[in-house]
């Protein structure tokens, strides 16, 4: 950590900070440059977690050199994680396709879609059971009844599912049907929903914040990793903007950063980055190229009959046939698609 | 809501369309143009909630002609909601002054700063006792210890207290304590949370999430309402921009365009909306010029040894000096400080 | 400047940087830290301007300590700047109050709203000759003759003008009619412009780019400044944001950033900033409230036939409505609104 | 275009609107709903271009349904463009691999820059004459000398060239030595500039502003069209976005969205979009990967000595593996590079 002081700082104020500094067991080197002074900070800088520095008088701006995260930073980990969602590989070369319906709506159509999706090389099957809507009249998911058919089309498909938990109580609940957890994008930063997921031993998939930097994505998924749970996998699905034409801005960039930051797995969610099935193909294909160790995408066999963003889901057809694209370009980057260790029914 | 259609749509595909509309009990207008067909919806738009038009074959672009809020529009409620916080009224012309720590941290600080705020002319003290820190190593709050010092010390010093609720599993708790909940902005679209402090009968201060619009806001404010609770103040905290420079960018506007959509009273909080003291003063002027209903200030009387945002605290003797000139605008404004109805010891 | 060293910085590579410190006549001086070694430059900063150090080998980050503008630094002038346009001043607790159309369309139109604004207390008239719009199509000013009937219109009603110029081979001409450049936001960083405008001696009052910072604006100022013209009053109009309920997001703690580092003085464009008239009263009270030097208000008598931005005029009748108010703001904040030396005629 | 009314708007504004509208030539067509009353026009648009409806009384909000832009639409020229720059091929299948210093330096750094982006694979050499600097007091170009040394190396090593013009003043200058004028990003809106290189016949490779929305980009490509020179390539190369660590946000979906507006060809530039040599490859593949025509990087042998932008160039050796793999993709693409007719000498 370096601490800039200001231009008009007085000695006092100097041995004050330093006093501040050393009674933490840390040192403090002082540097005089011409126009300001800089202090640096020797020692464990976490113990500097709950000081704040920049209120300490003569202080002009404290800059951190490390980054705040430990569990998920490269340098605690220098391989990159396989995260093993009931026997589908995330990570260190092996894609996930992650495809399904934004909803779970009723079990003949999961069951119809489950079979598409399948049938086009995805490997794990998603589905909303609790969905978080913005409008409290919107519909908000069929609860438990939702959960018991995606478990079910997962089965009779032969693919592990993912589903979304919102509500720190229904995680012992959603545990029981699902093989990952998702963590949608506007809980991001749901610090209570985080230590509740940390504390169960499945995978997490954790959806980046809105407007998140790449680096509160991976302090959040420290909240996970500080409670035991070292199976998360990121998701960059678009940050806001200012052009209304996308429902948000798709971040592609975000998956070399995270790479040169962290071991975790991070795949891609154009259906949310973009909101426009017209730019999905060409999202996922550029997700891929950058890296990412996977894409999700929302399918759905009917979108105009979804109750929930049915308007920028692909159809199977489409899905189909971005996958047999997404598979050349796997190919040619020397990735691999993890195959399901189930059989379709 | 509007309907355009693609330049390429078909009879068939219009057909189809109206079709859907109808089978949901409403009419559908439509209007040929030179160069694209448009379709009117007429009827209880509502219905449409769940129904994706965007997915139907032919459509370009569904555009929504009202907000998707009722309860907390304007045209529900005509005239400006006065919310009462234990005898301090906020709206109407009615001014909350809301200050106190970031963090309860102990009897002796919360004493103290509840004192001073209160001689400074505050009439509703804050304190966290379960703090969203973006790391997991941070303090995280006192908890139930932090709440009972929290109402002592309103209770000593003669006024109501608000404090924030992050686990749905608390409320009832929390709601022990405090006269008024607070949701914080990482939580501001954290539906389950919204549910459960809309199912109890005290106030709510809603704080507009880092990247929400205000009808996002009003949205949120909407669940609250919905379930019956219609006591919940609006709070503008800044948002999230690219000018590294300041924690967040205050947008002021917020406030007048909040009154010509709803009745609900709105807040600033200069803190958070900056996160530097030399500018805090200047926003909060400026917020009560643009109309705000009151503003929130974070005061700490050692801001160098604050457990969490001691960096962005006002002294009290800077606080003070603020207050009187938050008094002189309000009396130039024509508004009122509500004072509180409790005694200091 | 600081440079924090990668984590796997070898002694050569240290050895290597200090010598190219070294020789630009720059000291270096070395701080080893627990996890990262730090180098702390000593002397003149600006010798680094055109030196990549970010690219020499082991180099993680450069961290700038000084401001990188100069003439327009508060450090470099303590007190603020007074700027005098024809007599109206600006600054140092003299208020502008700009008021005109968006475009100069007719003598007829001009001479009314130049009337109608002197009236309600402007001090300075607007109006533009040469238009940036966003379209081809669009009506682009009428050039020569609209600067002869600005400069008609303030002579007849006794106010200075200010007008924009886009072309640096329209400067000459544009200075014969006004009495202050105005460079649009979307040239902010054309900096052929700024020179030619910074080759002049009349003042220049520079809006705010729509992504710019404050120190970017800052750094466009100091190309006016360099060239010799110290008349340079800022100008904050809005900047891009997410929400499309406003044309751009009004950054009022521009104002107190902006007074942190810097004399010149600086005032809001609440129509710009918010493109709707309903929220154009509320922020200019709040620019003012927030140490604004001044207002810039768009007013036309018929925005429904304006040729340029007419549905973000105010009428003179609400123009003289808001200005009363912020009247009683200046009085209360101790300010005055100079007064023009010509006399209506 | 579709004008929504007010909820209370009377039927004496709907008749006053009507003849506005009328007025114009065009015709105006009601539709009541429950709530709103909502005007669709029929006939040209354009008509309304230079008319702020949403200044008439009892209007709500106007909504355009056509895109402003007419010469740059798919509507208006179905099939792809291709644009030829003294032989190169951009569009339809063939890519651009534009690469070069940012700043031309020196004769014997243009010299080997451009043998060894030659030998990578380049077929357009890139380097800057006259350079938009943030600060007044960095290197700002060797001008006509550097626009001399630039032509030498292309003819040299059989490419064409491409440099940025600033100044409309210099626009004849400039054409004299460059086989494709550059508009750099902070010139996006400068319409003076954009009129000036739209009267010349050389292509023109237009960059996207730092905050302009893809259809801001088509307008100011309509600007050039509209002067009589369709020669236009487009380039995504960031925007402003809130995560400081990249220089700008990489818009990888602007170039499918561009496909879906345009027939123009686009090009990614991910040196200035991030800002970073470690992810520059990424979201060169990346932008590939989304169907862009072409990739423009900034490569330099020396970094750490270059005189602009040094820290974000690609070594030769690391342009010559990424171009290897650009290569790859291109093919798995169905894409072509396109050859330069010129030999290298």
């Amino acid at each position: 950590m370096l601490i800039i002081l200001k231009s008009d700082v007085t000695e006092q104020q100097i041995e004050h900070l330093i006093d501040r500094v050393e009674s933490l067991g840390l040192k403090a080197h002082l540097s005089r440059g011409t126009f300001r002074t800089v202090v640096g900070i020797i020692g464990d800088e976490s113990k500097l977690a709950s000081t704040p520095l920049e209120a300490v008088p003569g202080v002009s701006k404290v800059i951190p050199v490390l980054p705040p995260f430990k569990l998920a930073s490269l340098e605690a980990h220098p391989q990159p994680s396989v995260i093993d969602v009931a026997g589908v590989k995330i990570g260190g070369g092996q894609l996930a396709m992650i495809a399904g319906p934004c909803a779970v709506e009723s079990w003949e159509r999961m069951d119809a879609i489950g079979a598409a999706v399948r049938e086009a090389g995805a490997n794990i099957l998603r589905g909303g059971a609790f969905k978080p809507r913005t409008s409290p009249y919107a519909f908000q998911g069929l609860e438990e009844e939702g959960l018991k058919i995606l478990r079910a089309a997962g089965d009779k498909h032969g693919m592990p599912v993912v589903t979304e938990v919102m509500d720190p109580r229904r995680v012992d609940l959603v545990e029981q049907y699902t093989d990952m957890f998702q963590i949608g994008a506007r809980n991001m930063q749901n610090f209570v929903l985080l230590t509740a997921v940390g504390q169960t031993r499945k995978p997490v998939l954790l959806k980046r914040g809105m407007s998140a930097t790449v680096k509160d994505l991976l302090m959040s998924a420290e909240y996970v990793l500080a409670q035991g749970n070292p199976q998360v996998v990121l998701c960059e699905r678009g940050v806001k903007s200012f052009d209304p034409d996308t429902r948000n801005l798709f971040d592609v960039a975000a998956v070399p950063m995270t790479k040169q930051l962290s071991h975790l797995p991070i795949i891609v969610d154009p259906s949310h980055a973009t909101g426009r099935p017209d730019l999905i193909p060409a999202c996922a294909m550029a997700g891929l190229a950058a890296g990412a160790d996977g894409v999700h995408i929302e399918v759905h066999d009917c979108p105009e009959k979804a109750l929930s963003d049915g308007s920028q889901a692909l159809l199977p057809s489409q899905y189909a046939e971005l996958a047999e694209q997404l598979r050349g370009l796997a190919k040619l980057l020397g990735k691999e698609i993890s195959q399901p260790v189930g059989v379709p029914a």
